[in-house]
């Protein structure tokens, strides 16, 4: 039997091609207008025409598929994974980037089916790097097989997280002395690239080895998800449980040795979920 | 009367070009083998190859100039800035980077006379972009002119810093420590790319607002130092004193108002000079 999802995925590409256009067209307005009116009103502003773009396309051509969407849930739509087929968008993943134009700016769709993600689409756009997975597929960077570094030692390793400031005096201090522990495994370094699609397309591609984080949305990982299990990467929860997509936290590793090693040794602090009213 | 310093400069993009190719010529050596068998010895390989390239081709055409270069320094070469005119030489910034196949990787070249830096060249090789800057004469990124972002409130700005492992305990919690207090300032987020030369261009193109390091090196410091400034932004000592090529550290920024309050904010830690042997 063909791949039923064969063609929503090319469809897929595509309409993300464009929202990536959108999204460096919006990059080259003045900086200075940018940083000196108001940045926040022009990533809005862009976030939701990225994600409409994305949103009516294919439901134009597939309109009885389901959406769960950064914008569309942040104006009040429900963010409940179903059986049926789900599109799970962040039109622009990495706003703090995109506000600071620092590289790192991509949209991530994932598609899931029965509540399994079945391919994932990332495309780094400032980088032009567009990242593709379906189940039992393989992972692709622009159309080249992209691995995993396949590293096992975390002494070797490379590891992303975020290093932001949090309102919660507790959970700011749990992500310090997270940072603190995994640092001194010792690991190579701790980068932090600031968009969580692109952190997972790294590690995909073998250029971290690890990435884990606490606070995401399920928008942020569907797509990454895809293409770093297809690039033959262990994705689990930061307890070293199951992955689950609505628990926004996850690791992301090069093999499951580091992954469950960053499980040992860091702490975790509750987030919520995203399938519930307490997220 | 034309600067004399032209034809040195137009020589330096060339042989930096060619030294990034090479560069991006052993990031293509198969991953697996840099991986599972030495990675330091590959660095160590290139980087000594690199150097040697690109001193040997400045050495040819200005037989009587001295060399300051990392491998250089390593091998027991001194690191004196002397009123002669002087290369200063990272052939590849970002070695951690380098082995992982992180993006940021960069050479960076700094041209002094009489002690100060006269250009500056900083090759982001893996992202094609070329950043120079000559004294009084602006900065550009591939031909095209930079400036920094202009910000001057921090708590709309986004600052690299590095995080990494400290042998010192003292000094690693400092740096921790630092980490805290700049996020809580609140600042938009801190990103660690990893490459120091490459930071300096960021904050020089308006991709981040400030920058702070202490432990670096003169040749991490030079080419990126003359971009940064020559796009508008501020560069001063820790302390908030002036900038000191020697001294082993620096803030960056896209204004004097947010150098200045990081220099208030963050606590120093001893890290010796380049130019006596207690580095």
């Amino acid at each position: 039997m063909s791949d039923p999802w064969h063609e929503c995925m090319d469809h897929c590409v595509q309409v993300t091609k464009k929202a990536g256009k959108m999204i460096c067209e919006a990059l080259k307005k003045d900086i200075t207008a940018m940083h000196k009116s108001s940045p926040v009103d022009l990533v809005t502003e862009t976030d939701q025409k990225v994600e409409q773009l994305i949103i009516s396309s294919i439901r134009e051509k597939y309109p009885t598929h389901r959406f769960i969407g950064e914008e569309s849930v942040a104006a009040g739509a429900p963010s409940v994974l179903t059986d049926d087929p789900t599109w799970i968008i962040d039109p622009i993943d990495g706003t703090t980037n995109f506000v600071h134009r620092f590289p790192f700016v991509s949209v991530s769709i994932g598609f899931a089916v029965k509540k399994e993600i079945v391919f994932g689409i990332v495309y780094s756009c400032t980088e032009d790097k567009m990242y593709t997975a379906r189940k039992g597929k393989g992972a692709f960077c622009n159309g080249v097989p992209i691995r995993v570094s396949g590293q096992e030692d975390i002494t070797q390793s490379l590891v992303l997280t975020e290093v932001g400031f949090k309102e919660d005096p507790e959970h700011f201090k749990t992500m310090l002395t997270n940072i603190k522990t995994i640092l001194t495994i010792p690991v190579h370094g701790i980068r932090s690239p600031g968009s969580a699609a692109v952190n997972m397309c790294l590690v995909a591609c073998g250029s971290a080895d690890a990435y884990y984080h606490m606070g995401i949305h399920c928008w942020d990982m569907a797509g990454g998800a895809a293409v770093v299990r297809e690039a033959g990467g262990v994705i689990m929860d930061i307890t070293g449980g199951p992955f689950d997509l609505m628990s926004r936290r996850l690791i992301v590793a090069s093999s499951r040795a580091i992954a469950e090693r960053i499980a040992k040794e860091i702490t975790e602090f509750p987030v919520g979920r995203d399938d519930t009213d307490d997220s």
